[in-house]
């Protein structure tokens, strides 16, 4: 199997009114994300910020459950706690995923906004091809990836759908069901 | 299609201990789940709560959004909430699908500790006969249903799974999964 990274980026991403804006960290999306990216057999899961502050929060929510008085409270969380990794930029994420991957891993996003180029059962089938190349996939928080974090993706995702014309998931729902399409049994 | 109702429930559920507790109702759990169901087709989200005060809460974050402050604000955040329905039991959520859909529910359980005993395609299979009973998932919050709320439901599904031997999602990321694998497009 190809191996598979995820980020979730905190900037630049966009506000409801379309503006670039940093959006926080927040606790319950990195235990959210943690916990399906261990599931589905994520090499690493990648929070960036730019901001330092914003850095040690999220250093503090995981170090909590990692070596803090949460340790010995919840062994689920350690273990999926353990994969997340939290850098500045989109750069380091890959540059800390090619040295465990051997190889500069494709970026693929998904956007609830984006005509989507690829399907979920074209990129599981690559996924199980252990010399393809490894795949980041970018979740943006806020109201979406902003679109120069966009164009840097190699592939993009076609956007999840229902039977109904809503596609409006939070990020814990569609990073959990893009996992599960691409490495779900 | 047969309908389709997801109800979250937070009493009776376990804790991390195996004790039968109430769990708080979150405001992002409704946001996720209501936003989840209105994506996949649910006809109404039930959140369960036998306690006067927290239903109170439910009921507010509710309001914020579909009549208060937030009215203007978000108008998806209303179309998702608008199939959100606060009540005290189980009984009651099922009379109200029961009206809703002219015939009881199925009941449907899964849980990450279940051993299932119906597979996602089979369930998504019979949603798709117009003509079959409507169903409702029943999801627990805390550290999953007490075994006297598994007891009811008619039906298992199974345990979600990817290629690691861990399986403790989110009951956010677990909601938005199974509604995909039933409903996805």
């Amino acid at each position: 199997m190809a191996q598979l990274f995820i980020a979730l980026i905190h900037y630049p991403v966009l506000d409801r009114n379309g503006r670039i804006v940093a959006s926080a960290i927040t606790s319950l999306d990195l235990h959210d994300l943690a916990r399906s990216a261990r599931t589905y057999g994520v090499s690493a899961f990648y929070v960036v910020h730019p901001v330092p502050d914003q850095r040690e929060f999220g250093a503090r929510v995981v170090g909590h459950w990692m070596e803090g008085p949460g340790r010995q409270f919840d062994s689920r969380r350690r273990e999926a706690l353990d994969r997340v990794r939290i850098v500045p930029d989109l750069d380091t994420a890959l540059a800390d995923a090619t040295a465990l991957a051997g190889r500069l891993p494709l970026m693929v996003h998904t956007s609830a906004r984006s005509v989507g180029q690829m399907s979920y059962a074209a990129l599981r089938e690559r996924l199980e091809v252990s010399d393809d190349p490894p795949l980041m996939i970018l979740f943006g928080t806020g109201f979406g990836l902003a679109p120069s974090m966009l164009e840097r993706a190699d592939l993009a995702l076609a956007p999840l759908l229902g039977p109904e014309d809503y596609n409006h998931l939070s990020v814990r729902a569609a990073a959990g069901i893009i996992l599960d399409r691409l490495r779900g049994h």
